[in-house]
């Protein structure tokens, strides 16, 4: 099926989730929609999220999705449910696909947590776990200093590192989980660091990584990806500015980009 | 929902996939029926095993499963596509969960895949693969000493290394590969054998777990996840022989199972 697959994120952080749909799926032609004049979205009212959101799906609903992704945890946490009863396309965010692959991953049923205050708070995470087994232990920890240094492009060196073992401490010293969620979009940029940090025993859980997984699981499930040969080409829009959305793509994530169109979605 | 989770295989290899099912979704409760009677399907012409498959779908039916899980490849291979047109429930292989997770482990796009004879025979995997992206290149492997071995009990130890090492080898001595498909869901229980001879650097995917997780999948976006607490009870059906079974499932999987049924599937 020739149509697109919708991306839509706060920001830039959505492009971890981006990137790995392409990486999966390189024949699925992408439309990513970025809110970078309204970002971040984690402090913002469940209302104020809800509206923005409906915003940006309109927008491209009218580009004729197949399937809508969520790549961003406040936008899933606050309007998933909402849009997967409201939408005739399939709806998928970035919550679920993480907590199903650390289902699978643990061993000591130990599972940890990092996101933004905002994430945490919500408890999204615990409750996908539990629904799914309410024997789970869930150690939830927010790192709010995560994502301006991603921003600045600090990802690796000894910067890095000390800031995220600084973070990380109280989970690693107890020495109990056995798998880490990175349950926020930006975290999967500095995931070499944080595995650094929490050693190798401990699996670390990307949502990118198993967002795009699910994608291919549904699209193929509903017999709707795109069947011939193609090197599809993407479109990319933000609302606003697209300085830190152009060098988190190309040079972190080396996603080929030519143009950032800018979208204007309110009156759209 | 209230519904079991309907589980078909040839005969005993699905245990692998039912022993994942209850790990990563421990409230499900589930039907397995395995074809004892009439195993293996793999050297059997595909109308055989689409009739044989069809009564055995047909004797799940009849007590209301939800999703039905085609625990094995032969099968998966011959009657998916004509399953998920024919049923009004999502019915789910075992081959593309596999190919799908080894799409998002593979950084090399070089993927070996090891099943029966009939399995690799029948190119269900690379087709599956290059489905979704054509540049992986896949190396096929039949290794027709596992199965008996499994079934007599030898799984680890020197005697297992020592068949698989020697099964194996050709894929080993080239180093290509960095991910390896078990394509038969008796391996899984030979998984700590192979990733041994295999070593570290190579992915092993076993389609028991990668089932398991896409049942998840499916059940949350149907919203036919159960939802309350519970430990349900599983039955087990057999249409002959039970003494491997019964061994491969107390012994090797740690499946608490009290009563095997007999199932009278051509009849019923």
């Amino acid at each position: 099926m020739d149509q697109p697959i919708g991306v839509i994120d706060s920001g830039v952080g959505g492009l971890t989730v981006a990137s790995e749909l392409m990486r999966q799926l390189p024949k699925e032609r992408l439309i990513y929609l970025g809110d970078t004049l309204r970002c971040p979205y984690g402090p913002r009212p469940k209302e104020e999220v809800i509206q923005y959101t409906l915003e940006m799906v309109n927008f491209l609903l009218k580009q004729d999705i197949k399937l809508l992704v969520i790549a961003c945890n406040t936008a899933t946490a606050f309007t998933l449910e909402l849009l997967q009863e409201q939408l005739d396309i399939p709806v998928i965010g970035v919550i679920q696909p993480g907590a199903r692959a650390a289902i699978k991953m643990t061993k000591n049923m130990q599972i940890g947590v990092i996101g933004t205050e905002g994430t945490i708070r919500s408890r999204a995470y615990p409750d996908a776990l539990h629904g799914i087994n309410s024997e789970i232990e869930v150690q939830g920890l927010s790192c709010p200093d995560f994502v301006p240094m991603v921003e600045q492009g600090v990802i690796t060196g000894p910067e890095a590192y000390q800031v995220v073992e600084t973070a990380l401490q109280s989970i690693k010293e107890k020495q109990i989980i056995d798998t880490l969620i990175l349950g926020c979009t930006h975290y999967p940029l500095l995931k070499d660091t944080i595995q650094a940090v929490m050693g190798e025993d401990v699996h670390i859980i990307s949502s990118g990584e198993e967002t795009a997984r699910e994608v291919s699981v549904i699209l193929g499930y509903h017999q709707t990806l795109y069947e011939g040969d193609r090197s599809p080409k993407h479109r990319f829009y933000t609302t606003g500015p697209w300085e830190i959305f152009e060098r988190i793509a190309i040079q972190w994530l080396d996603i080929p980009i030519n143009i950032i169109e800018n979208a204007n979605i309110e009156t759209n």
